[in-house]
């Protein structure tokens, strides 16, 4: 890439926001080129990161290069500016579906190893853990976080509030999480003096020593060791289950397997088992010989059993019945479809379920369709606290107003794989009791425990250079919003204790006149943000990378009813910028949608926060003052067509993605033709504005006609592109007038 | 007052308190008669504040010396040494009563004008005012205040933990609170600049002004002006019992009637009105002329009905019953006796109620005599935040372990009548629409408010020297006992915010090295220090005056199971010490069980803390080594008799409080035997302890054998002294072996 040459690496992805990229990026490209911008495209679905494991399964020409591997090198180039879509997080269920797509599809591929038993299988398990779960993000995140309300956003949830369910105070709704046995009561943190490995080994009662695994270490790297003990797990979740029951509420679990993807399927399938726990009693053998794995929830029962002769299947089934009546009501996930809590490890994501449980005042969805108020089980203690810290604050204080609430801008630590996020190859279930400890490479044991078949042990790493990169960061945006900014860090947390000294050191490296920093533990963090939030005050959440993915959620769908409003920008530690667009995820069921009607309702809102913030960074970064008054103008596109509502609707023949594209196009235009910085620029857009406008009716017209009729895609994960540009772009007169500039 | 010939004032006041000391007070002669130090008493009980108000009514015979005045006077001088018993703080019921006993007795005072209308009338009501009320402490406590749980009755309750309710995650309970119109959300603050005065004035829409207070004022003392409005507390009360029926549980109102003798009358007068609408809409007119103050609650319903024809009263019942039915359940003082939470506005006092409720896992009891959850009602705002702040903590982390909690003692800013509980003589319930304001000499208008008929508008001073003493204070005592100090202050609240700033600027007089010093809102401090407690680490409360009061219950209650064994001193701000013994009131239910089985259960823990501190004080003021002795030896004897169990027991023919006045007699009588500082005092008090070992069964026996029947004090209020004496004193081995030192 060259200076004069800006580029901007716009991904393809998944589901949803492909969809919209195939209508999005042509007009984003035709606007840009009159800069002198190039917009680059770079293919990291799911499908094609699959393809790119398995070159040795593949022809020559079905071959496709490791584009997400690429676009990770990249990271490290200060000149590098990507705008990155939401992508599937595979679940196990998801990627074997794509398998199976790429098969039908002539990529012979081999398939997902459900229960990896050969040295073979287990190969190829590890080859497919690579792609499962959020394996792009970790790739891609070359820098700590920085996200925030824009004002454009913010100002139109002012003043057009979404709605948010009353809360009571006299609610039962509670959140319920260990208090002993958990990661957070055994976790252990030293700090390295030098740069060095160790190894994560388990000394078996007679002595033997297993080397699960060697971790290469940086000096003032933190590495934290930690267990969660099943016995402790199983009980509580008994505990729970009765108290459940007793106070007449739901039981709802909250984990977060898609990003947890060791650890949280098997705090899942503790859950199901003790749950069903005369179900498992009675079949556990039968089960075992079926393959059901409870870690992936009922739906692996349901499915398993289907190979079994009538009548047994009917008694199963009727055990389950019994078994369901005899828990406490369960929370729903589709209560017409009967997907309970506990069906599958994906469904319910902490950090999307718990914001929307507390939007609905408190309540999740009963079996009889209804809202109910409802137990949270969030087993490790850690983050749970904050959650019910919030429901408390609710319930003392109701719901939040978003048309005067203040904003919580997040500084979040997440360059080089930080924390828990970045564990999931040092998470292990222990298969036999021991010794767990971490050894020096002078043999010195640094941290240890004593753990029980089933127990589940990990290792978490925080690089130094990420925390002090992350200090300048808050207190820059500190500086830069006016606003104080607050480190959520529990000093009763080990890792935190020492992320707290780490700190205060980095802190004495900035000039802190003027800037308000304060660092309080999680729970007092929240409490003084909502005192502030509902003063209509604004604070900036300085967290960890859990907290980061948690309050980003949390907070954006309190004040903007949702989070994929929010401006993500990753400015990367070696100089380069990441615009993340949105985090609502990649909308499986806006593909359903379309297919079944020909309507689209994905929101493209971040893709343009994104674009102009990106634009902003070529600007800053070669001096091109054009690419500022690009960015400029779309901020006022996009202002305008909030105003106007020209945002997808829901149903089918209402205004659709592709409608609001041809707005944003419309209005970008109108800017670029009215701003008077440059001359060139707007002579140029003006004729593009006229001839939108001038078309409008017949465009949206021609937008609108196509809905209402199922369409083809032959595929989803690995879907045609024509097929795709061609249902994304139906209208002839848009083409066209885009086509002439 | 000599220092060769140092006196401790010990007071007489009233109920359990004054007898126990007839039983008491002469061991504690016996003993310090030894090392020259003389024990006074000074009578302070209700009865005697009457006669001392009215000698005009009197015969000189029956006139009485204003002790009350005279002790006031002591406080400012240096060498004063005051134990304060618990003494009654008269509600209306209990000064007509007293009044009546007095005139039974021939003492022929005026009758207590419940409704003054003539100037006469008035005038008594402005004298009887004097002694309604918590009369007693205002006058005493010149200085700040200094709470703590003493070493070892905390060692005791950790061994001996009370009982404590289960809380469940799920409780409905909670605390309602005004979010408009209450006092906080008005209040406006100013400090004086100068010396000077301040008047209060009502500007009538026509522009009369109505001059109902002049306020003389000290440079740099605070003045504060605020109003609760009637119609928004009408309109929160309409809406609490609505949400209480709503969410099925107990409606209850809290409020402080006998400290906030003004004010809280009238806000509980219209719980009751609000309450029993359709009851005052009917017959508002007939309980007019029957005199019926809804202020003084049901009580004064039921008791002026009587005077109706049957058939009028049994409908009237009729539509109480109605009433009761139609409303949400009302939490129950009595429910065997049909006493609900509106039957007197003093049944329920905040600062012990909300404790007991959490204690009780956060339940009342209904009228069926069971504990269920509850609406707490505390419509002013600026201190129910506590409770609900400790409530959702005890939701999260269920209750508190008296085995293991942290001490929260307590520093609160107390001395010159500081804050809202020196206010009672500046607050009006408006009688006409219109501006209140505060107004200085030079006519400048400082602060004020529109205010409605019915409104209730106050102003409190806080005097600049007692800022500074209690910060003092604060700082003494975080250094002395090496324990972090909160400034429980709200920013946000324009009384607390002015104390920040003088905080902030006394803390400036004191070295802070190695001191722990924070000032937090309430609910952050409240939190802190909870967070804290759960640990096992103590936290000092360096609180206002209410919060002094209600933290002093909160804390120990929870800790020790009673506020009665807090040691409570006030370091005079002229030097001199009061030390307060107990704070759990005077307890009338001993007298009266007592009265019916010769059995008394005070207990008279807090008489020999405070006896100890205040003899340990002699020493250091006098130099006089055998007073430390005798400290010391007091506190050894009071542990030894909390591990022995020697307390008063509750039931009849267990040891009472006389039993446990003996054991305190024989352990400290061993104590300064055994002692080798002083070889004279333990010579002296050999012989003692060994005549009372050796007759330790027969005077056990003496004390116990007169338990089980009846007893004649001949009076309440004003008892005959000779035969409480008696009562009280009935081992004539006893009092011949204490007779013979």
């Amino acid at each position: 890439m060259s200076v004069q040459n800006p580029t901007i690496i716009y991904t393809l992805t998944d589901e949803a926001p492909l969809l919209a990229t195939c209508s999005l990026l042509p007009i984003i490209k035709t606007f840009t080129a009159t800069a002198g911008i190039e917009v680059t495209q770079s293919d990291i679905s799911v499908a094609t990161r699959i393809l790119a494991e398995f070159p040795d399964y593949l022809s020559e020409a079905q071959r496709v290069p490791d584009n997400l591997a690429e676009l990770g090198h990249l990271t490290h180039e200060s000149d590098t500016n990507i705008i990155k879509l939401p992508n599937i997080s595979a679940s196990v269920p998801q990627l074997k579906a794509a398998v199976s797509e790429l098969r039908a599809k002539g990529f012979m591929i081999p398939e997902y190893p459900e229960n990896p038993q050969t040295e073979a299988e287990l190969q190829l398990a590890s080859r497919y853990s690579k792609i499962l779960g959020s394996a792009v993000n970790p790739v891609l995140r070359e820098g700590n976080s920085d996200r925030r309300a824009p004002p454009a956003v913010k100002r139109y949830a002012q003043k057009n509030p979404h709605s948010m369910g009353k809360w009571s105070p006299a609610s039962r709704t509670h959140v319920s999480y260990m208090r002993r046995g958990d990661f957070y009561s055994s976790e252990q943190s030293v700090v390295m003096e030098q740069d060095g490995a160790v190894r994560m080994e388990l000394v078996t009662p007679d002595g033997e020593v297993q080397v699960l695994k060697t971790i290469p270490l940086l000096a003032g790297e933190i590495i934290d060791s930690m267990y969660m003990s099943k016995q402790a797990l199983c009980a509580f979740y008994a505990e729970q289950l009765a108290d459940a029951k007793d106070s007449g509420i739901l039981f709802s679990l909250h984990v977060k397997a898609t990003m947890m993807k060791v650890s949280h399927p098997i705090v899942f399938g503790h859950a199901v088992k003790v749950f069903f726990k005369d179900l498992f009693a009675k079949y556990g053998e039968l089960f075992e010989q079926l393959g059901v794995n409870p870690n992936n929830g009922m739906s692996s029962v349901l499915e398993k059993i289907q190979s079994l002769p009538a009548e047994i299947r009917v008694e199963i089934e009727q055990d389950i019945a019994d078994g369901y009546a005899q828990q406490p009501e369960l929370a729903m996930v589709d209560s017409d479809k009967g997907i309970t809590n506990l069906h599958a490890p994906n469904d319910v994501i902490v950090d999307a379920s718990m914001p929307a449980m507390i939007r609905n005042g408190g309540k999740m969805w009963g079996v009889d369709g209804k809202l109910k108020e409802t137990k949270a089980v969030i087993p490790e203690s850690t983050f749970a606290r904050i959650y019910q810290e919030m429901i408390g604050f609710c319930k003392t204080n109701g719901a939040f107003d978003p048309t005067t609430m203040g904003s919580v801008p997040n500084v979040g630590l997440m360059a080089q794989k930080a924390e828990e996020y970045g564990s999931h190859d040092k998470t292990f279930e222990i298969t036999t009791p021991g010794t767990a400890r971490v050894v020096d490479e002078q043999g010195k044991v640094l941290m240890q425990h004593q753990v029980e078949t089933g127990d589940i042990w990990r290792t978490c790493q925080t690089k130094d250079a990420a925390v002090r990169d992350w200090v300048k960061l808050a207190v820059k945006r500190a500086r830069l919003s006016n606003t104080p900014a607050v480190f959520w860090l529990d000093p009763y947390r080990p890792h935190e204790a020492q992320l707290i000294q780490k700190v205060e050191l980095y802190l004495q490296d900035h000039d802190l006149n003027g800037v308000e920093i304060h660092i309080m533990s999680q729970v007092r963090a929240m409490r003084f943000t909502l005192e502030r939030i509902i003063r209509g005050m604004d604070t900036i959440s300085v967290t960890g990378n859990i907290l980061r993915d948690y309050l980003t959620d949390l907070f954006p769908i309190m004040e903007l009813g949702t989070s994929a409003k929010m401006l993500s920008i990753v400015p990367m530690m070696e100089g380069g910028s990441m615009f993340e667009t949105g985090a609502g995820g990649s909308a499986p069921k806006h593909v359903q949608q379309l297919v079944a009607e020909n309507h689209l309702r994905w929101d493209s809102l971040g893709e343009f926060l994104a674009m102009a913030s990106s634009l902003e960074e070529v600007s800053i970064k070669t001096g091109n003052p054009q690419a500022q008054i690009l960015a400029t103008t779309l901020d006022q596109a996009t202002g305008k067509l909030l105003d106007n509502r020209k945002s997808p609707a829901a149903r089918v023949g209402q205004l659709d993605t592709r409608g609001s594209h041809f707005y944003l196009a419309l209005y970008w235009a109108e800017a670029l033709a009215a701003q008077t910085q440059d001359a060139g620029l707007a002579a140029r857009f003006a004729p593009l504005a006229k001839a939108l406008a001038d078309n409008e009716q017949v465009i949206i017209a021609e937008l609108n006609a196509v809905q209402g009729q199922p369409v083809d895609l032959d595929g989803y994960y690995c879907a045609d592109m024509d097929k795709m540009t061609a249902v994304m772009r139906p209208s002839a007169t848009f083409n066209a007038t885009l086509a002439a500039v």
